[in-house]
């Protein structure tokens, strides 16, 4: 019997249904998926099987018990064949990591590049550092399903066109069809691969690599020279209607604040943004750094003043979109507490006065990794969507 | 044969396409239907026949043309039988609207409750209003398809349970629950009933009553002695995960602002809800309304002042949501140009700063009654949820 457009969609929701449920809940076994899912045992088998033989789902050993009976066999992701790749276009750096699909790193690399260079130039950079990695990959006996990459500005869905990247000075640069292209030129192979936003990549770093479910909404805030967020709900990423949701280094969280770099006052970036803090303190971002590690007393105020700042924002994006997990990253985590604990502080005594439990804060499951672990998050989130 | 689950799902989901369909492109015949969903003709003229028959869609005249050959028959929505029952809980007063499937309001009702009554002293007035309204309807031959009500707080999704409305003074209240049973009390008959935060109903009221495509994300901005709002995107609610997102009065907009109902400092609420703007003038909410009809210079200054501070939230909400359309509903819209066009003013300004374009701010669709409609729209919404 010739099989419908309609039953292949039915199988294709079925199958990645089976994976989500697998990975939430690593080791379910075959009548468990069917109990959860309603599909019969015959069709799970059916199903399972192929996960199999594709290389995304293995058979853990079964433990061995004194109980009578055959043990039903447990299933968890398969990270030996199937690997991501993800790439991070950052300020002054890209950033390529392979990932197996249960999330651990197999390889990282990352380059400097010089701030103002040519989109084509850093472009041709990282299709060779990603080249590199699905030699390697291939020649270990790995299979690529797909490539991601986070950039710090906001992109097109769908074309994977960066519209606009005001601390990289790009506009409207067609990343992804560049990048199509140099690989192609390089392996001779297409992969799938797909452009987001940092902050949105990273945002489903932590909802695609997380061990178990994990709160939705989750709002994740990338704190580095530019301010920025992704938002994932319903297991779907927050986009807005030109892909510039998120932006939330441009709220205004004070009348005639600092002067921000996009033009507008009191910007949350004009308070806390990695270069704005340097700024503010009179040094370079490594000056700030140092000074901050020695536990200079003028360094400490400002990064206390910037983090209260911080709080505030905090505080408003939960007030407008009520997250069940809040994440900090970015490279300005790592100025560790003296700049996170007043943000903390701020953000509870707001809810404090109002009477309201405000949901936890935590640090980047991947740390300064988290775009380019999030990228890689980014492909395996498009290509088990359904729909 | 017998039908399996999963085709009852796909039934489901085929009728209410079909429906959205002929909603968002009215006068599609059964042949461009097909052509737009890939069912096959004779799978489309049956469930057509059914929706038909149901009285979602109706057959409209066909227009004679010189041209040769049957025309097409083109589809519409059914106004004439099924409705919806639309209430608002509101802050002093109760309504309720009864409206027809294509958006035509049949009956409107307002009673003023004391301000401090009990929630089931409140709650049994507008089961008198609802039922007062079926029995109208039932009589004229209408058919109830559901029912929906918003009120002033943050609702618990599916319980139906008011978890807190300040302005109200309400907290934990099953409000689902009691008008159920207060309804069937009254009726002898059940309703699918559904209860969600007022500024959520607008929004879906905005969407679902729209005649033809909107934008997506949509962003309503209620405005009353509350300020709230609520989020469509990818045609969902946008709820938070204890269906407090939107709570947009309490976004601080300035460090140690005026003091707010909340306990908060520099709500946006306490620099433009009604009542705060009223205190500023410092007269009643009524009167308030009079100076400004009468253009009284300080009171047009207060407003002014406060309209520039809801132009700050709007590019807030816009720089974090990236919203497709803005609309501007709620009580204080009724003050006119002299609130609002300050607004947009600063709004525009904000975006021009950052050589950004705004996106439109509309007035509410059904102005005063957007919280009414919204609510029947609520259950129109719910019941066309394919899943």
């Amino acid at each position: 019997m010739a099989i419908t457009g309609d039953q292949r969609l039915l199988k294709r929701i079925n199958r990645m249904a089976l994976v989500r449920l697998v990975r939430s809940q690593p080791g379910l076994s075959r009548a468990e998926l069917s109990a959860s899912t309603g599909l019969t045992k015959s069709t799970v088998s059916l199903l399972v099987q192929e996960l199999i033989d594709d290389g995304w789902l293995r058979e853990d050993s079964v433990l061995v018990t004194g109980a009578i009976g055959r043990r039903p066999t447990p299933l968890r992701l398969d990270g030996r064949r199937l690997v991501l790749i993800g790439a991070e276009l950052g300020v002054g750096y890209v950033r390529v990591v392979s990932m197996s699909l249960d999330g651990e790193i197999l390889y990282r690399d990352d380059a400097d590049i010089s701030v103002g260079a040519e989109p084509e130039v850093v472009l041709k950079q990282l299709a060779d550092m990603m080249a590199e990695h699905i030699n390697k990959l291939v020649d270990g006996g790995r299979e690529i399903l797909g490539i991601g990459v986070g950039v710090s500005g906001a992109v097109q869905e769908g074309t994977g066109v960066l519209v606009v990247a005001p601390n990289l000075g790009w506009r409207n640069v067609p990343v992804k069809a560049i990048l199509d292209a140099s690989l192609q030129l390089r392996t001779q192979r297409e992969f799938p691969l797909f452009v987001q936003n940092d902050g949105d990549v990273a945002a489903l770093g932590e909802v695609e690599f997380a061990n178990g479910a994990v709160g939705d909404p989750l709002l994740f805030v990338g704190l580095g020279v530019g301010v920025g967020s992704g938002v994932v709900v319903g297991g779907r990423l927050l986009l807005g209607t030109r892909g510039f949701a998120g932006e939330v280094g441009h709220i205004q969280l004070q009348r005639n604040g600092p002067k921000c770099t996009c033009g507008r006052m009191g910007c949350a970036e004009a308070y806390f943004g990695l270069q704005a803090m340097a700024d503010i303190r009179r040094c370079s971002i490594s000056e700030l750094r140092q000074k901050a590690a020695a536990e200079d007393p003028q360094t400490l105020e400002v990064l206390a003043q910037a983090g209260r700042h911080l709080g505030v924002l905090l505080h408003n994006l939960w007030t407008t979109l009520d997250p069940a997990l809040i994440v900090l990253g970015g490279p300005s985590c790592r100025l560790g507490k003296a700049f996170l604990q007043p943000a903390r502080d701020m953000f509870e005594e707001l809810a404090q006065e109002a009477r309201l439990e405000i949901p936890p804060v935590n640090e980047a499951r991947f740390g300064e990794l988290s775009v380019a672990v999030g990228a890689a998050a980014l492909a395996l989130h498009e290509l088990l969507l359904p729909i």
